[in-house]
């Protein structure tokens, strides 16, 4: 079959690699439906050190079960399932309180020899626990808003939730990638009153506004956050969603943020260290969010997309097929994407 | 009247300075029964820069009130009251929410021209709101543990609340100074299953004992964070209350703290970056905490030191007169005592 490789940074290749197989009792194989690229897939296309042999890569898909191990017995063949961005028993203590990403069986695709979602087919550890069936036909077109249940949308929907958004709550968001527009749909879901987006391009922010966005703040750094002060009484905002990840995002989310409140963050730390010294604590500011566990919210989140109530599915807007892959990143990279599909 | 001023670091005078008086109509004058040298206090008694005009210092006492200004109404001549370690107007929209460390208004003792703690008189800005009645006498046994309240005990109760302990949470305690033992007291009351204690000081977690804590762990660095693993089936605990403010005890905190937990902090950091990278962010960890709003708490947490439930008083292991405090300074930085009770 065929998988998408990382060789390096910028360097992309579609290649055909050995057919998935089942290797444990408790594996399945999904044929891939659809997939697509991540913000987060940007960093290693940015800067990974090259390398002579290729890794797979891809996180998000959805698929129909091929073939089950001996152990599996709640997804069967035929099956439509979504997989999370990480896969996890759904069993142990962590799983069970809904932080499938500490699960010690669990794990990230495309790594420790497991399949990369980017490709026509995946063997999936531990199929019982990491697969989430969906009541819907192969050709059905929710298929990209049930995407985003792998990743973006449970993302952003874990930001909001660590968050403590709920009704009436003011809230920023930081970021206007997929992650972050699906950070004020799930926002505006949760009752959010007051919901201003930070970013400046125009077609994401327009989109943000369709997904509940009151405001939208095109400045960034001092700026930004005077204009977020001035729109909120000077106090900023109880809640505060970063969705990009650099240590600039941070600074940006604790200067908007008011006194006593939350910022939480689901970008991946492109930072070792951040600042959470006096100024943090005599405000009483609190840092949460984290990798989303996205296993634990999508049968919360199905039923919204199912009956169109969300449409999360809006942030792709370019869709490829599987050779056309290496060209989806340079134009994610490039800001012409926001968002690239692949149907395999 | 004589009051305690601070001119370097271990230069700590008591002197004669002018009597306080009402300034603003919102003033009221209290003189001092009862003050006390805090563990913050240590950082500038460590390492301040020498000055030729010494300042104020101290910021936990409780008295009687002496003198009102024109808008003073909630407390009157001859009242019983006991000051947070923060003043505040206790009506705007952050009082209002229990966030007194933010009040516009409001500021901290010993600095802005505002007098400190450690004296014979205190003139208290904002007296209807900075100031909580006690009914009880001047001669009352119950004063170390009411003196509490400007500090250390609604501290630790900060501490507890924001890191979320409730009935059965697990929670470890960084630190065994008076704030520590406080935050083991609160963590108990709120029902919390089983603390561990850290700290080496035999006579203090001892007494952390007494106040609950389930476990002492005397080691430190990697060699706690093992110990505290060991005892909690690897996990860590849910909740952990750091009381120290320096860079290892967060390191430390963030060691023993479960996947999807929370580390809260009071100590006043000493340190400006802190250690929120990718490791905090894959194991879904927040940290929370701040300078306590003190003054939030003292309504709720006085009926139990009024009935004897909790005897936070006990961290006093010493009682000085007003010319002995820089004796107490001494004996508290050379860790002879556990912390200083003051009678001017």
């Amino acid at each position: 079959m065929k998988a998408t490789l990382i060789y390096g940074a910028g360097d992309i290749r579609v290649e055909e690699v050995p057919d998935p197989r089942v290797q444990h009792p408790t594996d399945a194989v999904v044929r891939v439906l659809r997939t697509c690229i991540c913000g987060s897939d940007l960093w290693p296309y940015a800067s990974r050190p090259a390398t002579r042999e290729g890794d797979r890569i891809g996180h998000e898909f959805l698929g129909v079960v091929e073939e089950t191990g001996a152990d599996v017995s709640r997804v069967k063949r035929g099956d439509i399932v979504v997989a999370p961005f990480a896969y996890a028993d759904n069993t142990c203590r962590f799983c069970a309180e809904g932080l499938h990403t500490s699960c010690p069986s669990g794990g990230y695709w495309a790594t420790d020899g497991v399949d990369g979602g980017q490709g026509e087919a995946v063997r999936t550890p531990f199929a019982d626990g990491t697969l989430a069936k969906l009541p819907v036909g192969e050709d059905s077109e929710l298929l990209p808003s049930l995407l985003t249940l792998s990743d973006v949308f449970c993302t952003g929907h874990h930001c909001a939730v660590t968050a403590g958004v709920g009704p009436g709550t003011s809230v920023t968001v930081v970021g206007d990638g997929a992650v972050g527009l699906c950070a004020v749909l799930a926002a505006r879901r949760l009752g959010a009153r007051r919901i201003l987006l930070m970013g400046r391009h125009r077609s994401r922010t327009d989109l943000g506004r369709d997904f509940g966005a009151t405001d939208v703040v095109p400045e960034r750094g001092e700026e930004g956050i005077a204009r977020v002060r001035e729109s909120t009484d000077g106090d900023g905002t109880r809640a505060v969603l970063e969705c990009v990840g650099t240590l600039p995002a941070l600074e940006t989310a604790f200067g908007v943020v008011r006194d006593g409140g939350v910022v939480s963050r689901v970008g991946v730390p492109q930072y070792e260290d951040g600042p959470v010294g006096p100024s943090m604590f005599q405000r009483n500011l609190t840092l949460t969010g984290g990798v989303a566990p996205a296993r634990a919210y999508i049968e919360e989140l199905l039923p919204d997309v199912l009956d169109g109530t969300v449409d999360p599915g809006r942030v792709f807007d370019r869709t490829a097929g599987l050779d056309e892959v290496p060209d989806g990143y340079r134009a994610m990279a490039d800001r012409e994407a926001l968002k690239v599909l692949v149907r395999p």
